[in-house]
């Protein structure tokens, strides 16, 4: 079993090699504005529309460059993983497009159309509790009887790797960024945007947004150490799971702050980016403008790039409806 | 108050003027590609994305090309018009634009979306009954009362050429197509289409897709005259206007065939189209695919430009919900 114990920390030269590794694999997304939140918000906002990403969110960034970065030897065996969703159906695809086998721990509670689609690319689904202590044991089991290659969700750094290769994009499509916010939960894809400005544009401010009733990492950022919660409850079904050491490694050190969100503003958030900018997002990615819209003086007057993260929702199950 | 029944045909020359005219006030607007919905069709579809348009539908390029069009002699009363509400909406802004008066007489049932959305861009909304006869009775009250300049929402040549634009953006962005198909209401979208197409490139075939339960147009192409049904029932609500002189005009001279499908597969389409493209769409534009879906040997191995004419979705009623 592969895991990030070792702390090996993923560098920029990983995630150029990650790019070149990927791209024949994924979009490179648009990025779309809107004048009528720009007025709303006093700034500038960018929004990367990884909800338009193969798999329909950034996460197959990471999975594609674990699984095209995976030794012939290790292929017969597979790749596994445990996820809330976008993970697992981003190793699904990727996998699949390999020609490799995919087995993912979820969540009994995982939305349906995650779970459909998963399948849909050929992974195989093993159900748990939705806890990360049930998530962890039942996922043991599988990688003990598979002898399947890890692919954590966000603490490896490949997924690392392959998640920097997101902000990358963003800088060569807008230039006098000021500032970047994207959504957190693990940290892969806030790790990943700071791997690359730190190396690329270190001048530019990163944000982090997550929802007050899953804030265990805002909280973990002004302890100054990782706290981890089991299982907290919230509408942003990407955000409940811990930050781990390879993803604190990179918060710690590089974002400027962790700004948080109620569970009524994320709704509203996703309810106004539906509204006018006609695009579908998870509930995950409407906690960085919701924390915008909330704190109005921290990005006014600013260039903002705002990671969206992905679009994979349950149709049926709308959080304002 | 103007009319159309000088039959005053826009000619290509118009559409040119018109493009140079709109220019700063729309947007060019994307064409989304989607890989499961061309294995799923077996057609190459290219979705033009008029719900990213301003105001939120094609209709601002045909309201903006008459509201910009105007002599100066004229602006002091303003503009008026009905519509079940993009036409509406977009009349709305581009009067707000120009700094001149709009009102426009809504059905009370019009979606509360586009209600607010008039309201929002400064247009004054007067309430008819959802027939085509109340409204055009509330209407001749309105602009007699007013004077203002009535920009029908398309039996008016102004606002075909605007249409037009479209798919003359579509044509330089997609290469090579076989066929474009858009829904048809009273027509306009098709006229504009009909226009460019037979102009710039004639052998492309011009599909228009009609709700089953509002198939007065399909009925009329086979008739080989105008029928008009008051007040037609169906989920896509912008298409429930009748063909009228100008718009006839050009789709009993151009469109190849017109399709119909039914309630439920309109609702799929839409669905579909939110879960895979992760794009609000309105009932309307999903009538365009519902009936490739239905008409695979129509469509097979054909390089398809697919309009999507608009993402006002009064997202508090969804229809399969």
């Amino acid at each position: 079993m592969k895991d990030a114990h070792d702390m090996q920390i993923p560098s920029f030269d990983d995630v150029i090699a990650a790019h070149e590794r990927i791209r024949p694999h994924i979009h490179e997304t648009p990025v779309l504005t809107s004048n009528f939140l720009n007025r709303m918000t006093g700034a500038e906002l960018f929004f990367k529309c990884e909800n338009f990403q193969k798999a329909g969110a950034f996460k197959v960034r990471g999975a594609s460059n674990a699984v095209f970065g995976l030794p012939d030897a290790k292929l017969s065996r597979g790749v596994a993983t445990h996820s809330s969703g976008n993970h697992a159906l981003s190793l699904s695809y990727a996998a699949g497009r390999r020609g490799i086998p995919c087995t993912v721990v979820m969540p009994r509670t995982a939305p349906q159309a995650k779970k459909d689609a998963v399948r849909g690319y050929g992974g195989v689904i093993v159900e748990c509790e939705p806890s990360t202590s049930s998530r962890e044991a039942v996922f043991a089991e599988v990688v003990a009887q598979s002898g399947a290659d890890f692919v954590h969700p966000y603490n490896d750094p490949r997924v690392i790797a392959g998640q920097a290769t997101c902000s990358r994009e963003l800088l060569g499509q807008v230039p006098g960024l000021d500032a970047v916010i994207a959504p957190i939960g693990g940290g892969g894809m806030v790790s990943g945007t700071c791997l690359t400005l730190s190396n690329l544009a270190p001048g530019v401010e990163i944000y982090a947004a997550e929802p007050e009733q899953a804030d265990d990492a805002a909280r973990s950022f002004r302890a100054g150490h990782i706290i981890a919660d089991d299982a907290p409850v919230t509408v942003a079904d990407g955000l409940k799971v811990p930050l781990k050491e390879l993803t604190w490694h990179f918060v710690q050190r590089h974002v400027t702050d962790i700004l948080t969100a109620t569970e009524q503003e994320i709704i509203d958030a996703m309810k106004l980016t539906w509204a006018r900018m006609k695009i579908v997002i998870e509930p995950s990615c409407a906690v960085p403008l919701a924390t915008i819209l909330k704190n109005p003086e921290v990005f006014r007057g600013k260039r903002v790039g705002v990671i969206i993260t992905g679009g994979n929702v349950d149709l049926d199950k709308l959080p304002w409806l």
